[in-house]
């Protein structure tokens, strides 16, 4: 039997109209803006009517650290609501939006696959609702009003050796990270260092997804430090009034947009921070408005559950409020075996004993999401290439540890293939188990903070850092920014700082060799190794075989 | 009685759902993509279905050379499809989108004036649907392939002294002028020097603009020149297989954009293109489309009428085959004035010599656009300072010169004020009268076609170039690029290149400064003096006064 493509089969999806999709979850039409048949937007002033209703139960899909084989988190978020609603409960999907500019190297979409996936899928692996281009004016416009104010006579007086504040744009390309600026004479300003990040990147992109409202969006904004002055005091975007056009901007990318799965159920797929400078999770927004309407709300977090669900639960349930009843990690045969020593052309062979030695991976992501109250099931993301033994042998070792490991075929079956997971999720939404709380609390110094995450979580031995490094943090603490959780930027591929070491490591030593104040976003980014915030393109970038047929469908994109 | 701004009025507008606008047409709900309620894109399909009808009658409202007291140009052609729909004829508004970027520097709105605007105007200004940020994203995925290309080898043997593709965005920012970009070392690529242009300026933009479906689209993305090698032969976007993705990053941007008129009557607003640099007209395929959905569609070129009717003669029309039934010269009393010599700040002023001398600008514009074989009627877009002696003098000087001179209050009373203007413009454009043919063939010599230009609508005495420049523009006619029509790239606020030279000037020098070949949208750009791709800021830019208020509502946009 040919294996159909994720587009082949988004493509004959029987969409409902969206305004359908929305009226199932009783928001008239008046209260969404549509864009095209199948995509909308949830209005600001309905949002706010929903204040007083109870919030339905939060789900996170989490994962062991990935490999190359693929864990499937996504469509094993999209699949669990499917199921959920297969057995009756009315539940939401609510995920990232995807980026475009890795669209245009190598990566394939993000909004599922097989028979778990939202649609549209290549509009959303596209322009979308246009969230991003408007994340990105509004990131540019701030950086056009600094270099500006400072050609205009720089009466804040910022150091121009310390702006701090970068461009964006939605594209991979080195040739932006570093760059020379405002040359060529008088007319075009003071040359400086510059260069720009991808987008997803922006402090303004982790703004938007922990946002409130609006007022707190203008607030946030207007709390972006943008540079420095030769006396190291901040210089802030509200000092150049650039936060009101902002908000501006980003009016309409604030609202949750509306897309459904294969089955008609309902996703919101609303911003899309980077899982390592920043959180990593979709919209606060989404996510409260998605509990005001359904009773159970499935979402996700980048990477693995050391960095992902760490960051959920620290910072963006912290200073949302959001209390998640369960917690699903996602796991495979395939990427249990490469956690075990194998190596990715030797997968299609069975190993048990790999699989067991690759199972402590996924045992400490366990232990790690239990610390902070959340109960767990594993889900077993089926291959057909996986055996019985294996199988037997992870769901043994799980059971060890006091959860269950359910096998899940949404893949290949859509919500007749992960029921079994529905159901064993919704009981333990609704045990009453679930008694969150962050790993820290808001009080602890910041470099206790960053100890706290790597000794609890990572099982480091030692974090070591420059004394510059901890100066920094202490000068922030005095400048009030100390109640901040802090946002480890780490490799996803280990629980150490190094990529090859894979499985459970312990007493590694994490190097925390920069760190970054995000005051808008509210939170201080600890940098433990080379982080990429302008990806580059591969030697045969996949856009040069993505093209419009003769039937007006892209070809290539996935 | 307190005048309303803009915004005011358009704020209070009722409009029409835009499936029901679209209705109107006769477009079917399944073929209009809305974008919320008030906006819509008109599907492939559909446009493809219209083939065979017959056209409507193609209107074109130009104007007086620009003066800084405004002339009044969107205001009028959208005044006049209200007024033509008054008088019971189905009329179709076809204008530009605007550009984002300068509505954060000092610029006003693009989306008509008064009571005689398009809305929903504050959406228009801003994001619209997008397709600014497709053309962007198109533009610079271009950009990080050629880069990408020469950073993994160059097999195409690019000179990086030679890359002439820059990178865009739509925004003010002088700091983009000029830069030296892939600096960092050996991860970053080859430092070269580079900058961007505004996404109005970039040849992406005039293509999407001119491209009749998306085949021609493919064809045209794939023929830019984006740099030269060593042996000065051309490197093509197709060179690099870029076109089919660009093709797939434009698949939406390329599809008209229906709004309406305050009075419910149907626009197409799309895609906005640079007057100087470009052709500066609305895209062909919103065009096409209204000519085979209405009786009389009314459009608009950029600038004054030495440039913008020139190019949409010479260029629109000449290359989609399109043939315009009338043109509609608009002026105002204060602009004229103007002309004639009287300084801004006296323009309330009485002053019928002055206005006299003025309207030697106005006659030449007459004459010109005759030239064409189109003939003419002059709208005076009517202020509460025109006089009557005034607006007698003007009216007596286009009788004169066998034309008539229509007072016009659509800013104040919107199609009430318009439909003697109306109703001429129907009557002339019915008349048959109308032999369209462009100013000179397309098999004169490049150089030829400059000095026609030059000589038969700015009436110079001479155009000068450097040998380097008749040299290049020879080698193009060699390279098969002789049958291009020109672009001229000239101040638009005079009839020489020098823009205080107001009124009628005769016999002055057009010096060629560069040439440049578009040879994706197709035409050869001359320059003629300074041409600004990249705007900056002012001191205190809009930015700093644009703000979300506590309803939801823009202000400090307009």
């Amino acid at each position: 039997m040919a294996v159909k493509s994720d587009i082949e089969i988004a493509r004959v999806a029987r969409k409902k109209p969206i305004l359908a999709v929305g009226a199932g979850l009783g928001i008239a039409a008046e209260h969404l803006a549509p864009y095209g048949h199948d995509k909308a937007k949830v209005d600001a002033g309905f949002i706010r009517s929903l204040r007083d209703r109870p919030d339905g139960r939060l789900i996170l899909v989490t994962a062991i650290s990935p490999t190359p084989a693929g864990e499937g988190k996504t469509t094993t978020t999209v699949g669990l609501v499917d199921g959920l609603n297969r057995i009756g409960r009315r539940a939401v999907v609510c995920i990232r939006e995807p980026s475009l500019g890795p669209s245009f190297g190598m990566k394939g979409g993000a909004a599922g696959g097989g028979y778990a996936q939202v649609v549209p899928m290549e509009d959303i692996n596209l322009h979308f609702t246009g969230d991003f281009h408007a994340i990105t004016s509004a990131h540019n416009l701030l950086a056009a009003m600094i270099d500006n104010h400072v050609y205009w006579g720089n009466a804040l007086d910022i150091d121009v050796r310390r702006i701090t504040w970068r461009r964006a744009m939605d594209m991979n390309d080195r040739a932006l990270r570093q760059m020379v600026g405002s040359l060529g004479g008088v007319a075009n300003g003071f040359p400086r260092e510059c260069g720009f990040d991808i987008t997803v990147a922006s402090e303004v992109m982790a703004i938007l997804c922990l946002a409130e409202d609006f007022q707190d969006l203008e607030r946030r904004l207007g709390s972006i430090i943008v540079a420095y002055r030769r006396d190291r005091t901040p210089v802030f975007a509200r000092d150049l009034k650039a936060d009101g056009a902002m908000v501006v901007l980003l009016k309409d990318a604030m609202q949750p947009n509306l897309v459904q799965t294969l089955e008609n159920n309902p996703a919101f797929v609303h911003g899309g921070p980077f899982a390592n400078i920043a959180h990593g999770c979709n919209s606060v927004i989404a996510t409260k408005t998605a509990l005001k309407l359904a009773d159970y709300v499935v979402t996700e977090a980048g990477f693995g559950a050391d960095l992902g669900a760490e960051k959920f639960f620290d910072i963006k349930c912290r200073k949302a409020g959001l209390t998640p009843s369960a917690a699903v990690i996602v796991a495979t045969v395939r990427a249990l075996k490469m956690n075990g020593g194998v190596k990715k052309e030797d997968l299609g062979q069975e190993d048990v004993a790999a699989l067991t030695r690759g199972c402590a991976n996924l045992g400490r992501h366990i232990a790690n999401v239990r610390r902070f109250g959340v109960p767990v099931v594993v889900a077993i993301n089926h291959f057909t290439s996986d055996t019985d033994a294996e199988v037997a042998a992870l769901q043994d070792y799980v059971a060890r540890h006091g959860a269950d490991a359910i096998l899940c075929r949404h893949w290949a079956e859509g919500s007749a293939g992960i029921t079994e997971l529905a159901e064993r999720v919704a009981e333990l939404a609704d045990s009453g188990q679930a008694d969150f709380r962050p790993l820290y609390p808001d009080d602890m110094p910041l470099m206790e903070k960053i100890e706290t995450v790597a000794s609890k979580i990572y099982h480091a031995g030692e974090v070591t850092a420059d004394k510059a490094v901890r100066d920094q943090l202490k000068a922030w603490e005095a400048a009030g920014y100390g109640h901040l959780p802090v946002c480890m930027a780490k490799t996803q591929y280990s629980f150490s700082t190094e990529p090859n070491l894979r499985g459970a490591p312990e007493g590694h030593v994490v190097p925390v060799r920069e760190v970054r104040l995000a005051a808008g976003a509210g939170f201080v980014v600890a940098i433990t190794g080379e982080i990429m915030t302008m990806p580059g393109l591969p030697s045969s970038p996949s856009a040069e075989r993505i093209f419009l047929n003769r039937d007006g469908h892209i070809e290539g994109l996935f």
